[in-house]
């Protein structure tokens, strides 16, 4: 077997967030669904982007955040996914880098550009999405290095990778990949629109492929269509080697075979914006994994990453996250 | 084996409770932990009672409460605690009766008053109990009838029952009496306080005695002296063959072997008076064990059970709790 280069090594789109302050009016004046993500092509996105307030660019992307705060967290982290060779590009680049994660994928040198989420939070925290996903739909099974995966302890997936076609070959080989040279493949749910738009392939995969979920609480019961989180508990168990499952302010809840965890929220004087919540818990909890701690810690290193980006606007971290898990761990 | 008789026959104090209004500050001055149960003397009792505002008397005690529910539910229950033959007495009596539990407990025909308990009740929602034990002092092992007790599928004995020295002998006749004739034994800790007092011999009853454990997230962590929620979970796994521990918004976690259930809360529009909560939480789940329920169910009983509760003044149910069940778990 490989010897391990990266603890993580995550796939996923590659995308510049633009995050504005909002209201209730705006979003239902433009028909979005609060709380969600929303794919629009390149006119809906000028077009919101003209009407929205002033913005605040910040490098994004849901598995992108996860690998920046693993990496933050003292993880070798590697990202894999698709920006073009323009302005925004060259500054996603640079910030997932800066950040320690190693990001070698080929930038398209023609298409369409770098891709972008216009993000409006609204003054309840919330955070309402409208992705233009732009050049990650170049991303194919070329730009996946088996050596690297091969050398990744866990290789992390998000499911918006499902909705550019080409991604998901490229997810379903880094799969593979992972699987034959013995690895860990983890998958987050992403969303439950997205859920909505490939359910019965997300109850394959996590039947049947997947090691490590990440899904919050609506995600879960949109993936086993119940109405109620304890009957989507029910319906994981078993399926997964560990399913980790995110409750906001409930906390989450940690099942692996017989053992479970109900792992408090950590506290947050105010939530500011909860965008990249369950980006940063997967990443807490890769990187407690990646530390040897147990399922218990792991949560609580979770609970930990998610309490801090929530308490401010962006989804990458501010504070220093080793030095706050080593408080809450100590 | 005896025929079943009795779904739930339930022991503890019986005591008349005496409800106020209060705030945090007069809580200060008087010295009370707020949410908590302290137990005061004649003297104590006459001087609170002096400087609280006015207030509305109701039967209550902790078994009783949980017995008056049990059969408001429909299940056949009995109750088994001591009044004094005086006027608080009879109100007792009289309202246990008409929600149509037995209740056959030879009253004292000397020595100190039917008990009382002083509760505050502040903006909150919080109620701050004051007990002052009265006639309950008089219960002994004399008033377990263990026929009634060998007739029930299930025996449900709280933890307060420690704290007045012969009732603790009837608590420990009661549970022989029970496991000798292959019925089921429940306790409620009923409160952090009341494990601090007596936390080694709660030990022994859980991990060696108690079939079925009711307990909310403050006492279960009190039990074990652990700080957080998820130890103590892990510490109670295994040791009864039901543990339910209720975390009021946060809902309940029932664990049964391998079985683990996470219930969401019932949404209430106002929490008016938590007084109560935990003992309604028991009869919803006793009662649906009663009916054959799975435990999933028997919890939604549970959260339908205490959200009725909370929403008034008063631990006793005003709206009809079956119509509640029948329009929650349809």
């Amino acid at each position: 077997m490989a010897d391990i280069r990266y603890d993580v090594t995550g796939i996923g789109n590659a995308i510049v967030d633009v995050l504005s302050q909002s209201d209730d009016a705006f979003l239902s004046t433009h028909g979005l669904s609060k709380g969600h993500m929303m794919l629009i092509d390149e006119a809906q996105a000028a077009k919101l982007y003209d009407a929205m307030g002033p913005g605040v660019e910040s490098s994004g992307g849901s598995a992108a955040n996860t690998l920046a705060a693993v990496a933050a967290l003292g993880s070798r982290a590697a990202f894999v996914g698709k920006v073009r060779d323009d302005e925004l590009g060259r500054i996603f680049r640079h910030d997932i880098r800066a950040i320690g994660v190693d990001f070698d994928t080929e930038p398209a040198s023609s298409g369409p550009q770098t891709a972008l989420c216009l993000i409006l939070v609204t003054p309840d925290a919330q955070r309402t999405m409208n992705t233009y996903l732009g050049a990650c739909i170049e991303l194919g099974p070329e730009d996946v290095d088996e050596d690297v995966i091969a050398a990744s302890r866990v290789t992390y997936l998000e499911g918006y990778l499902w909705d550019p076609p080409q991604a998901k070959e490229a997810f379903v080989k880094a799969m593979r990949t992972a699987h034959a040279a013995g690895r860990i493949v983890s998958l987050s749910l992403s969303d439950g629109f997205c859920v909505d738009r490939h359910r019965a392939e997300f109850l394959e995969l996590v039947e049947h492929q997947v090691d490590i979920l990440f899904a919050n609480e609506q995600e879960i019961m949109s993936l086993y269509q119940v109405d109620e989180f304890d009957a989507a508990l029910q319906a994981v168990r078993g399926h997964c080697d560990i399913a980790a499952l995110t409750r906001s302010e409930k906390g989450s809840v940690i099942v692996s075979g017989d053992e479970v965890h109900v792992i408090d929220a950590q506290k947050v004087d105010q939530v500011v914006d909860t965008t990249g919540a369950g980006d940063l818990y997967a990443a807490g909890f890769l990187a407690g994994l990646a530390q040897g701690r147990n399922l218990h810690d792991c949560g609580q290193m979770g609970s930990v990453a998610a309490a801090e980006i929530v308490s401010h606007m962006g989804a990458r971290p501010e504070a220093d996250l080793k030095a706050l898990v080593a408080e809450r761990l100590s």
